[in-house]
C-alpha cells in the first residue's frame, strides 16, 4: 500500500522551560528532562525517542533544545549523536525551530521526510502511535504537510484544535488521513463542548510530517523573512563563521508558532487521527493521572507511608530519597527535591506558577 | 516569710522517648532534645535548665536519663556537669528515677530540698512561674510533699487532677499552698468537665518538691522494695562495683510511678497552684498552638512559602534546610527532617504512633 520510502528522519522539540513542574522542573532540568509519567522511569525526552524505534532509530533524530540545558539534554539521550542536538541561541518558537532543524536535515538528504515532535509528551500505547506514525508519514510521503489530530476525551478548552476534512486518497486507495478543513485556536469551554459533541474536530497535539522541501516552500511563501535569516545560517554551516552567523541571526528570527506562522496558511494539508492514550502531562494533576496508583488511589514512590490517604501524588526527585508520610490526606501533590519541598491540593495544580511569581518577588532565583 | 532555705536542687527528668513528634523525634532523638516550642529554638530540657536559674543554677541540676542518650543530652545542656548526667540502664518509669536521684543527692547533702521537674514541657511566664516554684519550695522546706498543680483552662481527659484541701498555714501565716485530698487518674470527658467547672481540681504537671529525707522516708513506707533496692545501689557508689550494681539493680526496681507509688499514698501533702502559660507539649497539635505565627495563622520557618495557606505547621529540622512552599492547603502539620517528611492535618497529631507502628511493621527501624 505504501509507497517506497524516503529516509525518515525526526526533530525532536526540547526547549521548553516547564516551570508547572515546580519543584522538580527548574531552568536548568526543564520538564522534559524529568521522568513525570509512570511506567519506565525515562525522562519524558528519552521516551520520545525510544518510542520511534524501529521507525526512526536515534541516528537520525535531530533534537533541538537551549544552550543552557544542552549538556543535559546530551545525556538523557545518549543514542543520539551529539551533532544532532541543536542549540538555539534564543527561544523563537516553534517556525524558526522547524525550519532551521529542516534545512539542517536537507543539507544532508534533500529528499528527507521528517516527522516532527513534541520532546515532553506522554502515549500510553506505543504501538499504535506508530501505527499512526507511518500513516503520517506515508500522507506527507505523497506531499501533504500532514499532523496527528488526537480524538478528543474531553472538553479540552487547553488545546488548539483541527476540523477535519475529507477523506484523502492516493491512486484511488483511501490513505488513513483527512484533509484540514481549519486550525482552531484554543476554543472557550462552550465551543470546545460543541467539538467534542461534533465529533468533527481533533486536538492539536504539536506533531508535524512533511519532506523537507514541503516545509521550505511553505516556510518560503508563507514566512519569508524566516526563510531568508535560516538560508543565511545555512550558507555559513560548515564554515568558520556557522557559530556567529547562528549566534547573531536566529535571535532575530520572527518568534512565531508554526501553527499560526505556517499551517493556517498552507494548502495540502492532511491529518491523521490517532487515538493512542496521549497526554501533554501539563501538570502535577497529570502526573499523577498518568502515575500507577495503589488502590486508594495514590501515585506514590515506593518507600512511601500512607495511612488513611486517598487520591494522593508523592514524587521524590531528590539524590536522597526521603521516605514521605502521609496520614490522613487525600488529593495533595508532596513534591520533594534537594533543596524544596512543595505541598498543594491536586487541584491547585494549575496555581505553580503562584510559587515561581513568589521565587522571583523573594529573590529566591536559585530555585527557579 | 519564708525560713533560711536548705540548698534547693533540681532532678530533671529526661529519660523520654517522645514517638508523638516523629520524624524530628526519634530513639536517640527524643522530644526533650528537639526545640519544638516558640521563642528561644532551645531544646526543651536546655529551656527547662535555663528557666530555674537564678533559682537554681546548673551546679545544682541533676539529670535522669537513659544511657543511649548520654551524650546527646550532656550535649544539650553543657553548663550542668556531666557527673550529674545519671543514665539508668533501663526506664523504670518514675519512682525508681526519683528515689535514686533523691538518694544520690541525699548522699552529697543530706538537707537538700529537691524540686523534680519534667525536661518536655513549655511555660510562656518564666517569672510567674519561678514564683510559684518558690512557694513550693518554701511549702516543702516545712515538710510537705508538694506538687504544682496547673490551673485547667478545658476539659483535658489526657492528664490526672489534684483535689485542692484547705489552705496550709505556717505558724499561723497563709502560705499560698493547699493540701492535697486525693491524686485522680485521668478522668473521661464527662468528669473532666465538672472537674473544669467546679475549681477545685488542678492537672497533675508531674512536677513534685521535697525535702530529700522526706521523700526518702516516704519511699521506705509505700515501695520497700524500691527503697532496698536504692540501698543497694547507694552502698556500692563511689566503689568499683557502682556500675556493675546500678546495672544489676536498676532494671529489677518496681517499675512504677511516683503518682501512684507515692502520692497518692502518702500524708502531708501539699499543692501550690500555678497559672504560668504551661503546656506539656504533647503533639505537633501544641507545637502549632505555641508556635509563632503569621497573620494567617501559619507557624512557619523562616524561608515557608504560603500562598493561600492558613493555620499550618512547618517545621523543617534537617541538616540542610529545605524552602517548603504551601500552596492552598490549610491546616497541614509538614516536617521535614534528613530521612523523612510527614504530612498530615493537625487534628490527626495524635495518631503519629500510627506512622510509628507502621515503621515497625514494614522493618523501616532506622527511622524509629
Amino acid at each position: 500500500m505504501l509507497r517506497a520510502m524516503a529516509k525518515v528522519y525526526a526533530v525532536i522539540m526540547a526547549g521548553g522551560a516547564g516551570t508547572r513542574f515546580w519543584p522538580a522542573s527548574r531552568l536548568l532540568r526543564p520538564k522534559q528532562l524529568l521522568a513525570l509519567a509512570g511506567g519506565s522511569g525515562d525522562p519524558l525526552l528519552a521516551a520520545t525517542v525510544r518510542r520511534l524505534v524501529p521507525l526512526i532509530t536515534p541516528e537520525r533524530v535531530v533534537i533541538v533544545t537551549g544552550e543552557h540545558i544542552a549538556d543535559a539534554t546530551a545525556a538523557a539521550v545518549p543514542d543520539v549523536p551529539r551533532a544532532q542536538i541543536l542549540c538555539e541561541p534564543a527561544p523563537r518558537n516553534t517556525a524558526p525551530c522547524i525550519a532551521w532543524a529542516t534545512t539542517t536535515i536537507a543539507e544532508r538528504d534533500p529528499d528527507a521526510l521528517i516527522a516532527v515532535l513534541p520532546s515532553d509528551h506522554f502515549i500510553t500505547n506505543e504501538i499504535e502511535f506508530r501505527r499512526v506514525l507511518e500513516r503520517a508519514l506515508a500522507t506527507a510521503q505523497i506531499g501533504y504537510i500532514t499532523t496527528v489530530g488526537i480524538v478528543p476525551t474531553r472538553p479540552e478548552t487547553g488545546y488548539g484544535y483541527i476540523e477535519l476534512g475529507a477523506s484523502l486518497a492516493d491512486a484511488g486507495h483511501e490513505i488513513g488521513a483527512r484533509g484540514v478543513v481549519r486550525f482552531v485556536e484554543k476554543p472557550n469551554r462552550e465551543r470546545a463542548e460543541e467539538f467534542l459533541k461534533g465529533k468533527r474536530h481533533l486536538w492539536n497535539a504539536g506533531m508535524f510530517f512533511f519532506r523537507a522541501r514541503d516545509m521550505r516552500a511553505a516556510v518560503a511563501e508563507h514566512l519569508p523573512e524566516l526563510a531568508q535569516g535560516i538560508a543565511r545560517i545555512a550558507e555559513a554551516s560548515g564554515s568558520v563563521h556557522a557559530a556567529s552567523m547562528l549566534k547573531t541571526v536566529f535571535p532575530t528570527l520572527p518568534s512565531v508558532s508554526i501553527d499560526h506562522g505556517v499551517m493556517e496558511k498552507a494548502k495540502d494539508l492532511a491529518v491523521v487521527p490517532g487515538d493512542f492514550g496521549w497526554s501533554d502531562v501539563g501538570s502535577w494533576q497529570s502526573a499523577w493521572e498518568l502515575g500507577d496508583k495503589d488502590h486508594h488511589g495514590n501515585a506514590l514512590e515506593q518507600d512511601t507511608i500512607a495511612i488513611d490517604a486517598k487520591d494522593n501524588l508523592v514524587r521524590s526527585l531528590g539524590k536522597t530519597k526521603k521516605v514521605i508520610a502521609l496520614l490522613g490526606v487525600n488529593d495533595l501533590v508532596v513534591v520533594d527535591t534537594d533543596d524544596a519541598i512543595l505541598v498543594m491540593p491536586r487541584d491547585r495544580a494549575q496555581d505553580v506558577r503562584m510559587v515561581i511569581e513568589n521565587l522571583k518577588a523573594t529573590g529566591k532565583t536559585k530555585l527557579l
